[in-house]
Formats: structure tokens, C-alpha cells, sequence
């Protein structure tokens, strides 16, 4: 169902694919208004013959069915972080800069040009573009996805453009949310010896915190390092009061070998005899670069893997069984910044990567 | 100068002590707003030859001349905290209960009975009356008196009639507050070694106060027990963020033997390596009850003095060099409380313990 409303913004997919990750840019998306982006893919995709097009909301799966014995997905979010006066996108030193660059944009426009023009792909490919990335995990366009069409889901090997610096990052590292709550007894501070302070109470959590040394645990060949931080303390009544109240809200990254209930059982450990409550939870994803097809993939792409730390959907590849890596253009650090940018070369470096792998006879 | 407007509240002074506890809770006084029962106390004080009546402000201070060798001050503030529904005051079980009854117009209706009624006491009494007293030390009434009029406090002993229940409760602790903050570095807690986690630094600040004992300490025969407690602590920028900062905020009560300068001298000999900023200061009171003036009012009074834990405006008086005691009806619990209450019996308690003391030949 092409789209023929001549208001409707319109890709050049024949442009370059840094040319395209601007065009991509300027169709603003922040989460909640994909329509138009979507709307947009949809109609550079319609009427090719060698992919199957399917829409659910404002994602879109396209797939090639040419009987290869391995799928690969490859899959970009289409949505943004909020625009901080920081479109339409502008170039400067080899950089385009502006909210969605980096986080993900370019590494959509590799996917898009490329699902486009590879009409005979040595794997099957399923290319996945999808919405709410960047807000509420059960909003996840990709979630919603692998809920409503999980057979479309279905690859050997998952490829997820976040930025990586054109680098490969295989996996990621779990994370958990916890709170410890101490109690104690209001008093006021003049009679401090009525009540009980819960402020003081936080005190061995914090040391237990402090003397915490994280692990280095080798997942497939790559070395996850995890951690475990305080990321908020919270307690007081007024300046005259003793506290009966403090929180300590932490997080642990945890490496991929670690089940959701391994790292809940870990947290428990260290902190026995207190009360730990789970308040998020998302495992991690193995790698998996020792499958055949990961390797070919290495191959193609050349330098050396290394483990991602921060959570990305690569996760949910996981989840469904389908080891993930992280690889696209960008620094990681530069998402959601107000100066967000992607190196132009690192853009064609991802088209390059891909396009040989793909192609390779 | 007799306040003639009838539309004014009228003090029944010739109605027992209890009564006009009543009649002046009544009179809403939220500390800003004590104009009216300033007015109410004037009138009540007015042509009365045997006292020298000077206002200033919403303050009141009146003073016999007798030519005694011995004088006494005996204060009380007429605001109140805020009004919340428990207003007029109703009697029952024996208390009146509602707004102003504990803290203090028990205290201050026993004052006034007192210096309406004792034209020849054995010792030249200053009665004061004051404002905004509930509200910052800056606006309060009593230091406003001793910038303004030094000569009219000039006394060789105060009584304070804030809430005892009816037991004298000599002098007072001071009072410190003071925060340490801590500094790391912001990273993502997905690298989390890139950073430096402020919130871990407190752990040390934590388990010095949660270790700290603190003493007791002997004063003109009454035995101070001091308090260092933390009273806040925040830390924390998002669940995914190493934090860069952390403040323990806390509040030590320290014996009146202290200065101000020595309190702050133990604080930074316990926070030896921290930079201990101090936010709010006030020195105690020593409680005086060694005075021969003091003495005779004990006998009179009758009951064991105890020290006075929390901070009150007794230290204003002792700051002037006089030794000053707490002594008034109401539980200091119930000071604040949405149920304020005082035993009427106490009123009286106090209305005779003054009398005898002040009419004893």
C-alpha cells in the first residue's frame, strides 16, 4: 500500500546512507510520534519484491523468504529522546549533529538502504524498524512485536544497530533495581535517645556498598564487568526531627551468564538480613559469537568484539533465544545529549561491514 | 493609654487562671498575628499603679519598682503555630484541649493573673509578654527586646513559662546543625568505574554518628545528656547514574557548658578529614539553680529540677549573662500537636507554685 499523500515527507533511498540518516533525522520522532517516520519507511519499502512487509502500529518488519538456511534480524528503533533545539540536523568536521544521530538514526538508514538494495542476501534477512525505544519497557515497540508476531521474530543471529562506534559489541549486561528501607522510631532530635534513627541504620548498607568489589565474568569469550552502586539515598523528617525513615536505592549490572533470579539471589547474599526489594528487573544477552553465523559476521566486519555494559534490546533477541550483538554508528556516550552526533564515516564504515557480510559469496 | 475599642477582645482578669487560658487561646495568635491579643494584654495591664508598662512591637513588658534587692523576670511568648481546626478550645477530662493551650498560653494566662494581682511581691518582677517566638530567631520578640530596650530585661534570674508540667526544667542543651557533603564523579552505572560513587563515601560519615556516644554531662547539679544524630541525608541523580554528590545533614544538642565554639570544635575533632559546614548555631543555657534566688523559688516550687533537653528561649536570657529556669503547665509533647492540650490542674499548679514563691514573707 504505497503512500501517495504528496504531504507526507519522502526518502531518497537512492541518496547515500549518511544522506539518509539526515533525512531520517529531520522527520522529527520523538516516542509516541513515529507515524510519520513510519509512514515514511513503509512507502520506501512498498512495492519491493524481493520482502514481505508487515506493520503492527508504527513498526514495520520486512523479510526476505529466498529458502538461505540461516535469518539474521537486524533491527533499529525509529524513535528519539525528546528534540532540544537541536534539529534539523547540521554537519560540521566530518559529524552530523542533531537529536538522533547517534541514538539511532544512522544505524536505521544502514538497515534501510540496505534492505532496499540487497535483493540477494547469502542469509535470510528480517529487517526490523520499530517504535518506543526510548520510553516505558512495556510501551517497547519491538516487546510488543515479539508479543503479537513472535514468528516474525524468528532468526539465528540478531543484529541491533546502537551505536557502537562501528565497533562490535556482543550482548549486554543485565541490570536490577533494589531498595533497602530502614526503619526506625520519630523522635525529636533533642531527646535523640526516645527514638530509633534510620539514617544512622544506612550506614553498614553503605559500607557493605563501598567494600563491594564486582565481578569480571567471561560470557562467549568476552569479559562482562559488572557493578554495584548506590544510585539514591533518600531519609529526614525535619532538621529537629530523628528520621524513622531511610532508603537506599541501588543498581546492579550483572553479566549475561546470570538469570534474573541468579542476580536477585546474588543481591540477597550480600545483603542478608535485610530486606532487598526488586523494584526492576531485566536480564542480560549472551553474545553468542561462537555460532557459525556470529563468525562470519566477525569476519566480514573485522576488529576485535567487546561486551556491551549498558542494556539494550539486544536483550529481548535473547529472551526469545537468538544470541544479539550491538553494532552501529555513533558514540554511545553522545546519545541523548544536546550535542548528539555520528561520524559520517562510521555510517558508510556500518554500510561497508554489512553490505560486505551480506553479500559475500 | 486604655484601649477603648469594644469591638476588641476583653481579658476577664478576675476569672480564675484556667479561665483566661481559655479566653487567650481564643484569641488566635499565629505568630505574625499577635496584634490583637497584644492589644487584649495592654488593656489588661492598663492603670495598674504598680507596674511600668513599655510595648514595643507586639511585645509587652511590665515592670514593678519596688526597690527589692532581687528581680525576676518571668516570660512567655503569645503566638502560636498554626491554627489547624483546633480552635476555640474545648474542655474535657480535665485538659482544655486546642491551639496555644500547652505551648504557651497556660504559662502565660498564670503571668498575667499574677501580674494583675501581686502589687507587693518579695521581689521586683519584670513581666514579659512577646511575639514570634514560633517563627525565625530573627523576628523573634524576646531578642528584639534586647536590642531595643537591654535595660528593661536586666534581672537576677528568669523563669521561662514554657511547658514542664509544672516541674522546673533549669536551663538548656544548644543546638548545632552542620552538613558534610561528599563529591564523586557522574558516569552511566552501566560504567560504573568510569565514575565515583559519592553516595559510598558516606558510609564512614554514617558509621561515626551510628558509633557515636554522646555524653553526659553535669551542670550546676543538673546532668545534661547530649545527642549528634544525622536529621537528613539525599543523595542520588536517576536510577541509572553513578552519583556525584551526597549531604549528610545533622543536629547535635550539646550541654550548656559548651560554647558555641567548643561545639563546633567536637564536631570537626569527630569529623576529623571532612569539611563540616556548620548551618545554624545557638548555645545553650546553663540552668543557675545555685543562685540564692533560684534556691528559694526551688523551695517554694517544690519537686527534683531536671535539665531542660530542648533548646528554648531561656538561652536568650542566659546569652544576657541571667541564669534562667523553664516552668509552665502542658506536656512539651503536645506543644505542636493537632491535639495541644493542658491539664487545668497544672495551670493551677502553677499559678500556686508562682504565687507562694513571689508572696512568701
Amino acid at each position: 500500500m504505497p503512500i501517495t499523500d504528496p504531504s507526507l515527507p519522502v526518502l531518497d533511498i537512492s541518496a547515500s546512507s549518511v544522506e539518509l540518516t539526515r533525512q531520517l533525522c529531520d522527520i522529527e520522532s520523538v516516542s509516541g510520534n513515529e507515524r510519520g517516520i513510519a509512514d515514511a519507511i513503509e512507502a520506501a519499502l512498498a512495492g519491493l519484491t524481493h520482502l514481505q512487509v508487515t506493520r503492527d502500529g508504527d513498526a514495520l518488519v520486512a523479510r526476505t523468504s529466498l529458502g538461505r538456511d540461516r535469518r539474521v534480524a537486524i533491527a533499529g528503533h525509529i524513535d528519539t529522546v525528546p528534540v532540544n533545539a537541536n534539529l534539523p540536523v547540521r554537519e560540521e568536521d566530518g559529524f552530523l549533529i542533531g537529536r538522533g544521530t547517534a541514538d539511532m538514526k544512522g544505524g536505521v538508514a544502514v538497515a534501510l538502504k540496505l534492505a532496499v538494495e540487497l535483493t540477494d542476501p547469502v542469509v535470510d534477512v528480517t529487517w526490523i524498524f520499530y517504535d518506543h525505544e526510548e520510553v516505558e519497557s512495556d510501551l517497547n515497540g519491538l516487546g510488543r512485536l515479539a508479543r503479537n508476531h513472535p514468528d516474525l521474530l524468528e532468526a539465528d543471529f540478531a543484529i541491533l544497530g546502537e551505536p557502537t562506534k562501528a565497533l562490535i559489541e556482543g550482548g549486554c549486561n543485565g541490570t536490577a533495581r533494589a531498595e533497602i528501607r530502614l526503619r526506625g522510631v520519630r523522635a525529636h532530635s533533642a531527646r535523640s535517645w526516645v527514638g530509633h534513627n534510620a539514617i544512622h541504620d544506612a550506614a553498614p548498607v553503605l559500607a557493605i556498598l563501598a567494600a563491594y568489589r564486582p565481578a569480571e565474568i567471561e560470557v562467549d569469550g568476552l569479559v562482562y564487568r559488572e557493578g554495584l552502586n548506590a544510585v539514591g539515598i533518600a531519609g529526614g523528617v525535619a532538621g529537629n526531627v530523628i528520621p524513622d525513615e531511610a532508603v537506599v536505592t541501588m543498581n546492579y549490572r550483572f553479566a549475561p551468564s546470570r538469570s534474573g533470579e541468579d542476580a536477585v539471589a546474588h543481591l540477597r547474599e550480600v545483603f542478608a538480613g535485610y530486606e532487598v526489594v526488586i523494584t526492576d528487573l531485566a536480564e542480560g544477552a549472551r553474545p553468542g559469537l561462537d555460532a557459525p553465523v556470529a563468525q562470519s559476521f566477525l569476519a566480514a566486519v573485522g576488529g576485535v568484539p567487546s561486551p556491551k555494559y549498558g542494556w539494550t534490546d539486544v536483550a529481548r533477541f535473547s529472551a526469545l533465544g537468538i544470541p544479539a550483538v550491538n553494532y552501529g554508528p555513533g558514540d554511545p556516550l553522545k546519545a541523548h545529549a544536546d550535542d548528539e552526533r555520528v561520524p559520517m564515516a562510521e555510517i558508510l564504515e556500518c554500510e561497508r561491514g554489512l553490505r560486505a557480510w551480506l553479500s559475500a559469496r
